[in-house]
């Protein structure tokens, strides 16, 4: 059993083309044992973003704080906020945008532990 | 790609041997098609608990609200509060309860969908 406050999880920036202002943890992953999936959290500062682009593994999402878009394969941008769920099929191009000029927009995306 | 917002999710509640006043949300599982795993949200009323059981899925959760305690094997209580992610490994028998009695106490845990 294992219990980790997030504020206690090391954070690193992302460094990776089409990314702006986004910072990762890992609460649950590898390291902790997960036997089958891993729980990672994206902060994006105000105006930050994920990239836009497709993978294999799904994204199992849940908007801790602030909010912003959830961009589809299309191009639309769908808004999101605290308390929205959101699951991105495998190959599903998307990307995840803080719409804010003040706030970070802070969620979590669960993965299979082999895309942790 | 799926957005559901929490609050507009269906709430049941569970009927189980060793639970009291709980309540459960599916906002991402089999029914949306979700490829590897499900989340569920419970939510447990002032005083309330889930069963003190083990089976053969972990659990991952996060605490979305509130606090309380989560059982570990032995018996020992481990306060949890908002912001904390917890890892239940397989057949590790544990119980989460609501120590408030004012706020219930609100948290994720997802499971691989066969235990959806």
């Amino acid at each position: 059993m294992i219990i980790r406050p997030l504020s206690k999880v090391p954070s690193a920036r992302v460094e990776m083309e089409g990314v702006k202002g986004a910072f990762r943890q890992v609460p649950i992953g590898r390291a902790e044992g997960t036997p089958h999936f891993s729980v990672r959290v994206f902060t994006l500062e105000p105006a930050g973003h994920t990239p836009y682009h497709a993978h294999e593994s799904e994204h199992v999402n849940y908007i801790i704080s602030g909010s912003g878009f959830l961009v589809d394969e299309k191009g639309n941008e769908h808004p999101i906020t605290r308390g929205d769920f959101c699951l991105v099929s495998p190959w599903e191009k998307h990307q995840f945008k803080n719409d804010s000029p003040e706030h970070d927009l802070v969620f979590i995306c669960a993965v299979m532990k082999e895309f942790e």
